[in-house]
């Protein structure tokens, strides 16, 4: 039964376990006391912040343990923005920060401060200059800039090191959330502030760390007590903070040797799910990236759809799209990336992970996603061969037109050729311009209005392959749609089918989305 | 090796244990996702909840775990003071409640809004009509006002369901921290907003309950997310949670016949205690109190040494003195309700707790206890034998007037006796007024002035006990002294020894407390 969603949760480490129940036994009183239960409580607390501290490269009393990573993020921002207030309230982040930062900077706007989120490219990565631009153009002196080791969610590898270098030329302290890094190594560069997360390196949940350097202005805020140097208040949890640093040590002695091994069956998935299964985009950098993460999205699939499939098949893994129970909007990191949502799955494999069960998710996802295909009556044949040329059967692997590097280009110069094999299929609506594949300027009537209110993702683009051959070359159909989704998901058809995306337009509900075939 | 300090963090249930074990295996996954590790997390937090929620008396989905009892109160008062913001920034709390709601009351002040402490008598129990007053009487309208089921240092069980009367008779809601009494049963009366902690009831560490009835205003502060309905950011600790639930459980099964059991045990050292020890005040309410916690001071004691002598025996109590290694100060709630505080000792029993280990620390307590005395050179014969009238021997076991009801008045009653025996002494200084034990009006400058700066308690009060009887009865001592515990040990010592405080006097460092020889 495979879990792959180690980045949500990983499976407890086995010495994870074992150090639990020993300091069950012997961590359980309380360290502020003088006593023989204490002096032990505090003696296993105090190893604990020693270890935790060796395998972030920080000195034990620049670390302290919060309640969980997004404990220590909150507390973490909040310190440090505080710590600097008088030199302003301007604070930077990434567009594909994980949520708890960008909750904490949503908090710091609604007190009043200013926050500028740096954008990044297709890849979910951040460009240094971007941070230098962002400490040098926000509307007030920044307190404090944030960048994650790691995306979450596509597993791109920040450039931590050069961003800190940035800051540190500008003076501005930057926090690094390394949450699902720290497990593989530690954060190199001249960060400030460090925080992560026990339950995702195999850890136990309910610790996070919170590292303040030496020097960094720092002031706790809320109520705060005596327990960890003040920054992190409540009745420390010793038993899971022993556990949370025993296997910190545990997994970080296997790194090296399992990194390796599972960067071998991403790659593996990387290369063969789009060869495996038509219409998928791989996202994510192909190589500065987290060893055991990939993500690719399927075009015509829902979220909730294929995760169930998935969970029938004893798999276990998350998605970024929209129409998941959690949520009804698409991740905002792939949001951020401008790449495709709808069908999107995200492959985290926990250490110990097997090759028999990378080859079973292989053996049997195209199946899955064709079923899901199937059920939401996505276009195959006609407008599959319209857009990729002379192929026979959507639904087969084409092995050219959908290897990750089709996506933009590749499938705009197919598009351009596959077009040519198609007249004016009669399509409705008045068509005023087809002057051709390239962008017009005039705003003319869309040849085409497809009504997809009240549809969520992925219908609405679904809707939208199925009549764009219905129109004439060079003519416009809007797409009326009041999911969420639609506003990345139809841009990112668009890219994937060599369409012209023309833009959004204001509608009575929803918006219109406007795509001129090409 | 007997632990007798519960109410600072109970020894793990046997339950609590097997419930984190099994859950490490079922309840590592995240509960907000759709597979079946997921799901299996889900339901084991929906299981706990309702187990707690049964045990609490509320609705399940009126109760969020939080990572600690600490952070229970603050996220709770935080969150009641801003979802009434509109109707004001009061806040009322008791003067002896748990430096958890302290703290965010301070940070409530900080942030501009008002407390009001409401003060409490000697057994440390509030009275209903101060509440009433306090409601009334704050500078601004009351948003939220916060009791202690039962006092955490001395015992005492405070009226909560008058005091939730008084406070919906105001329109006002009541927080009660029932961290100390949630094992023991229900807290019982309307109250609107509870908190709890696991590990003071035998669960593990890093759960604390936060409870808010349906119709509470409420707006959690800081940035949230979406677990535990928006009223608790940071991935739940679902091992921890099962656990806390199933030993909320286990412990509510036995609590009856455990709290009789435990209730005679304690009484035993209620009523032992000032037999075997001379001067010692018994402190809390003698029968409105927590079956298993029981306070007492030893005058003439250091905490830190009595501590220290405790643990080499083998015991492990807390002590509300000052000069403990991690306080100068002494307890608030030993403060608020004017009791000595040097020597203290709060012994809380663990479930379980057998006969033996209540009759071996009686047996080695006064021989613990007249060592650091000894050590101390605390006085012994000569002003305890004028004090207390005839009585050789003023180390052995008087058995009456050491008795708990022998406090102030009795003691006064046996001071007015002793101290005929006596003549002048000699004492330097110039006397002018000599007229009886009755207070003087006039300020007669000191018979004598003790200098006890840069001396911790309890060496001003012996200091001030070696000397009483070197001055004239109706003339004055001054001890000058600048550790904080004299303000309160000095006339609490008063109030023993039947001398009179005459009050605190500007000093050039530290403060002169006046006493007048009777």
């Amino acid at each position: 039964m495979p879990y792959f969603d180690a980045a949500s949760s990983a499976p407890p480490h086995p010495v994870a376990r074992q150090a639990l129940l020993a300091a069950l036994d012997e961590g359980w009183g309380d360290p502020a006391r003088l006593y023989r239960e204490g002096r032990r409580a505090r003696l296993l607390l105090d190893a604990a912040r020693q270890t935790a501290a060796d395998a972030v490269g920080c000195r034990p009393d620049e670390l302290v343990f919060t309640a969980s990573g997004t404990r220590a993020v909150h507390q973490g921002i909040a310190g440090a923005l505080a710590g600097r207030r008088r030199v302003g309230r301007g604070l930077v982040v990434s567009a594909v920060e994980h949520s708890s930062v960008l909750h904490a900077a949503t908090a710091h706007t609604v007190a009043g401060g200013t926050v500028t989120e740096v954008g990044v490219d297709r890849t979910g990565r951040v460009a240094p200059t971007a941070y230098a631009d962002a400490l040098r153009g926000s509307a007030e002196p920044v307190a404090l800039a944030c960048l994650q080791s790691a995306n979450h969610e596509v597993g791109t590898e920040q450039p931590v090191a050069d961003v800190a270098e940035v800051c540190r030329a500008a003076g501005v302290p930057l926090l690094v959330d390394a949450a699902q890094s720290l497990g593989w190594g530690r954060v190199e560069g001249g960060w400030s502030l460090l925080t992560a997360s026990a339950h995702k390196w195999g850890g136990p949940a309910g610790v996070g760390l919170l590292v303040v350097r030496k020097g960094v202005r720092f002031a706790p805020q809320g109520p705060v007590d005596e327990r960890e140097s003040g920054r992190s208040a409540g009745f420390e949890n010793i038993p899971a903070i022993v556990a949370a640093a025993a296997s910190l040590r545990a997994v970080r002695a296997e790194a090296e040797s399992e990194a390796l091994r599972l960067r071998g069956l991403v790659d593996r998935i990387r290369t063969r799910v789009p060869e495996l299964v038509p219409d998928v985009e791989v996202v994510g950098d192909p190589t500065r990236r987290l060893p055991h993460l990939v993500t690719f999205s399927c075009l015509y699939v829902d979220g909730e759809s294929l995760l169930h499939g998935l969970d029938r098949a004893e798999f276990a893994v998350s998605s970024g799209s929209s129409c998941t129970s959690s949520t009804l909007t698409p991740s905002h990191v792939l949001r951020a990336m401008g790449v495709l949502s709808e069908g999107n799955v995200r492959v985290s494999l926990p250490v110990g992970t097997t090759e028999a069960d990378v080859e079973l998710f292989l053996e049997l996802l195209p199946g899955i996603v064709s079923a899901v295909r199937a059920k939401l009556g996505a276009p195959t044949g006609r407008e599959s061969a319209s857009v990729r040329g002379p192929r026979a059967d959507g639904a087969a692997p084409s092995g050219v037109a959908d290897a990750p590097g089709a996506q933009s280009s590749a499938a705009a110069d197919a598009a351009g050729g596959g077009a040519e094999d198609e007249g004016g299929v009669g399509a409705g609506g008045g068509v005023e311009s087809r002057g051709g594949a390239g962008a017009d300027a005039r705003e003319e009537a869309p040849a085409l209005t497809v009504d997809a209110l009240g549809k969520r993702c992925p219908l609405p683009v679904i809707e939208l392959a199925k009549v764009i051959e219905d129109v004439p070359v060079g003519a416009v159909v809007a797409v009326l749609a009041d999911d969420d989704a639609a506003r990345l998901d139809i841009p990112a058809w668009c890219d994937m089918r060599g369409q012209e995306y023309v833009g959004e337009r204001a509608a009575q509900r929803g918006a219109a989305y406007w795509v001129r075939r090409r």
